[in-house]
């Protein structure tokens, strides 16, 4: 078994990594870290996980976690891990960081996203991103992973194969993101108060989402060519599931039927990544609680327009399944391992 | 006093006229018509009526209204107003509806997105589009009003002064729509079905919404020149509330604070638009139970697309609250008359 | 026209007396008091309010008041009105107090309930409880309102016909409450966060609700005898609403349509107060955004007992509608006006 | 591995049984089996379990079963089971019926509160009630398990302790019950119709709930006499979960921390139930998707009543999930086996 620790214990990233890790047949959970709470149990926080999984939260300490643990999974907000992984560095610990920390590879570019210092460019250089059906071979001998955002996962797996095989035009990429409201985590604020996002619809961060270049950065590295894509998200009144609908003009004649075979190629031997039949669309219901991906594609005579609708668990496959995912290749273990759970439906 | 009749007494629409109307200062409910079931109360069927809305229902007599009444609501399902309203056209009945039986002006195309046959030509002709904002100066003037569907009602709003003013392409012009529960009315299906519909969001009829010829065909009359949209819907878990987010590619440098003056001396005159101001966008809850249609713009530097986010409550300015402001306007009233309530917030 | 100012203006019950006032023939806003917002837009903080209400709202400033205003509406939360209404004294300025200041009449409860420090002896013992359709006549004299809490509004509208009319035992009344979580106010808490509060019931404040003691007083009040009630709360996930469920022993064989005779009599020329027929149970929904307490009964044969299920739309009869309705039985008006809107559906 | 047949395979019971036996270490399912879409995919009826599993559904043949099958679940509406389940007495099959069947004891009892002819007197006395924690002993030795209702299951759990113990008086025992919406089923009706449950708290059958006799009966087998309780059930907007609040007049002066320590004692080996520590009580969300019991305690010094909170995820605990464990009991297995999945959280 290896020996993990979770960093940011009191997240919504975390208590998922809990949830999923727990019938993990080779990981098991030995610490969690949280700067704010430690001392107290994470049922306290959580009273779901009471009587099963009662563990006293604990202070970061580099030096402890080179010692007894193989394997850091940092669950914190956006400006954490980028401090703290350099600590861990000089030790054969495997990272996986799921905030947007080393996402951007420019220094310039994470700063005027995210409004605060980059990580050192060696960390960041020597991330690997962990989309694992695009970009599994580089995962394969990762040391540090920088686990994808909720809404780019969505996004990427439903837009890389038609980038890939020419199939749409680089400008533009129109991306729709609707999202439940759990992505926010579990920081208070207006926008996730019940009273005013139940009943309703919010476009959120039009132009400004710190997802945006994350998107172009790798749907470019895929595709080989620079890309700009257009990416508006919403915010629904739902906790888990994430939609994203993908508009692209169409290069050539290509029909719904040959495109779904094209990507069912793309995605072969990749099994979260279901591709639905024609005529259907997944929706996010139908990932719930699973780390699945499923996508729906409509090749439109009327328009030219490829439009893709790509459903994940924002929690699982945008975060904490992913996540696990990727600890599966980098360690040589069957990439489905500990994740195969049905989604919960209804 | 008007006297007024609503035909589809036990579907949604025909409940929201009857909210409405109660206390417009002008027009007075006279008869509820319901083919399923006359005879009953209306209170029966909708206990929220009982004690102050305790009317029988009625069954269709043409003549009877022809001697009785000045007005007559058509809120029945696709199929119903355009067997009706040939029965009233001798007699001064205004007439408005608010199903798309008379949204399409060719009879080919109502009979391929609606799958069935076509009102009489004469009577598709005589109806005006009761888009109120853009095509006043014909509803003046109607007989027959073919009230807009809701997606087309906030699309058109959204749209319609970019085209205008020339500033994005015709092609492509994406929408992509987020409604609420309720625009599918009150006949059970599967789609509206609690234990599936809560946290989900289904994108449904892709690439073969009805309401696609509806846009196309008044955006390029209000545009003159032909226009193709590309448009998606998706069900959100909610009842009331939609929201399309349009996106088109700016013809020119054009930034956000010019936009929205344009967009502003565009709806002039019209209370029932109203455009934020940048770097705020409309949510469905902020327009709950209103007739607004709520308007954000963000001209987007980085990617030269335009970005409308465009709100209003699917069943007042998406339907009732907009076939009211219609018959105000035939009768040369205040559009504004008894639509005149706040928002209900949170 | 009166001259209203509302207190408290950043939050729902203010937005709510807004709404409502909006349309009142004989009562007219003109001033919004916020102690932590003045000098901005109430639309700023409320964009439903943009274009239609765009009152810069002010600071307390008790002399103004005096001068300018003929009622003021404290919909602060507790702890603002016991402190502001004394400096309106020794003037004819109406108060009605939206919050719990004023509602228990020993000091020594409020203190152990509320803990803080009560009202003046003076204020307590001059306001008088404005339920309604209970204590119209008092009402009728009073110059300041304490207006009931939306729990207490609903379980005595429940109750208090049973007791009078010796129906049932005094003890034990049992009170079951599911409230929206708008009652909870805009303040952000981990309880009101939308990810923990959407897809969950939540017993909250188990035997230690601050509406038991008020519930008790009025109860024991209108009945004429020392009552104990058992109330729990529940917290479920929807924005409005509110529902009791009252259960009591029957002292005596009653069928529930002679309760129900029993019932419409009690609140005969009380239009806001509807009893359902024999069968049937109000939901919330039915009366959401209304002044409606609607009240289903059932005398229970086999075991003895008379359940009673009440509902309210808690922001409307259960705050601010409540507030109007007090304010029009003070002036003598008809105890109607400006609610007389039906309730939205769905 | 033992071998599992699934009746009723497109309902929510069937797609839970599913969910949960897929990773199951000592059940395989070889059939589903559905009267209305045998020859279908399961999957077609629940896409979120296509590429995973997609099992042609097949109609009831006893023979086959009885050569090929070791268990059979059955969940089908009512009326179902009490037909099949005599077709396989002469086998040694272990038969669990999740419908309400052969839940009373008395032909009469079912057929007054059914409304449908009763199974076969040999039948109804051969099932054992499956509520695991209560009557273990009876469930080891059993070939048909009677498996208990959702409601009953958090009331009599919540219950049986303190009638055991006696700590409160047989009558009044109120039980007020708040579930979602799927436990009404995939079937459609105007109760489950989005636009009108969300947003909405609904009492319903008030005094007619079909659970009320199951109650009665196995409270007063547990507690050795004669009990007649109060049970009231309401919908809330929500798809999982169910809470019973339940009030009983204390016998004696006992406090919360004693009953505790008592309900502690009760459940001693047997990890779904969970109390909380004093001050705590469960929400339906801390057991989602999980065969947790949890129930939270209050002896309300005041009032001199005893109030518990009970919360269980009804289509686990409230139905596949206990049914699995109750087999586990059968076949001298763990009864945890393949129930060990945390609850999904948030």
């Amino acid at each position: 078994m290896k020996k993990a620790a979770i960093v940011g214990g009191t997240g919504y990233g975390a208590v998922e990594l809990v949830r999923l890790l727990q019938s993990h047949p080779k990981i098991e959970i030995r610490k969690i870290i949280s700067h704010s709470q430690y001392g107290n149990s994470i049922a306290e926080a959580y009273p779901h996980l009471s009587h099963v999984f009662e563990v006293t939260m604990e202070e970061w300490n580099a030096e402890e976690l080179k010692n007894e643990i193989d394997i850091v999974f940092f669950a914190a907000p956006a400006g954490v891990a980028k401090e703290l992984i350099p600590e861990l560095q000089d030790s054969p610990i495997q990272c996986v960081d799921l905030s947007g920390d080393l996402r951007l590879k420019s220094a310039e570019d994470y700063e005027a996203w995210y409004g605060i210092k980059a990580a050192p460019n060696a960390t960041l250089q020597q991330a690997v991103y962990g989309l694992t059906e695009v970009f599994k071979e580089d995962i394969k001998h990762a040391k540090i992973i920088s686990n994808p955002g909720c809404f780019p996962t969505a996004a990427l797996l439903g837009t890389v194969p038609a980038i890939v095989h020419n199939l749409i035009q680089p400008y533009p990429i129109i991306i729709d993101g609707k999202t439940g409201v759990s992505g926010a985590g579990r920081k208070q604020s207006a926008m996730t108060h019940f009273s005013e996002t139940n009943e309703n619809v919010t476009a959120y961060k039009v132009g400004h989402h710190q997802h945006i270049p994350e998107i172009d950065q790798y749907l470019s590295q895929a595709g080989n060519q620079p890309i700009t894509t257009v990416f508006t998200t919403h915010l629904v009144p739902m906790t888990r599931g994430l939609v994203c609908t993908i508009y692209g003009s169409l290069n050539r004649n290509a029909d719904t039927a040959e495109i779904i075979s094209l990507y069912r190629n793309f995605y072969e031997g990749h099994p979260f990544v279901r591709i639905r039949d024609e005529g259907h669309f997944p929706t996010t219901k139908e990932v719930y609680g699973s780390n699945f991906c499923d996508i729906g594609i409509h090749a439109d005579a009327r328009t030219n327009q490829l439009i893709i609708v790509s459903a994940i668990d924002n929690l699982v496959k945008g975060a904490a399944g992913q996540a696990i995912q990727n600890v599966n290749v980098m360690n040589g273990w069957d990439e489905s391992l500990g994740l195969e759970d049905f989604p919960v439906y209804p």
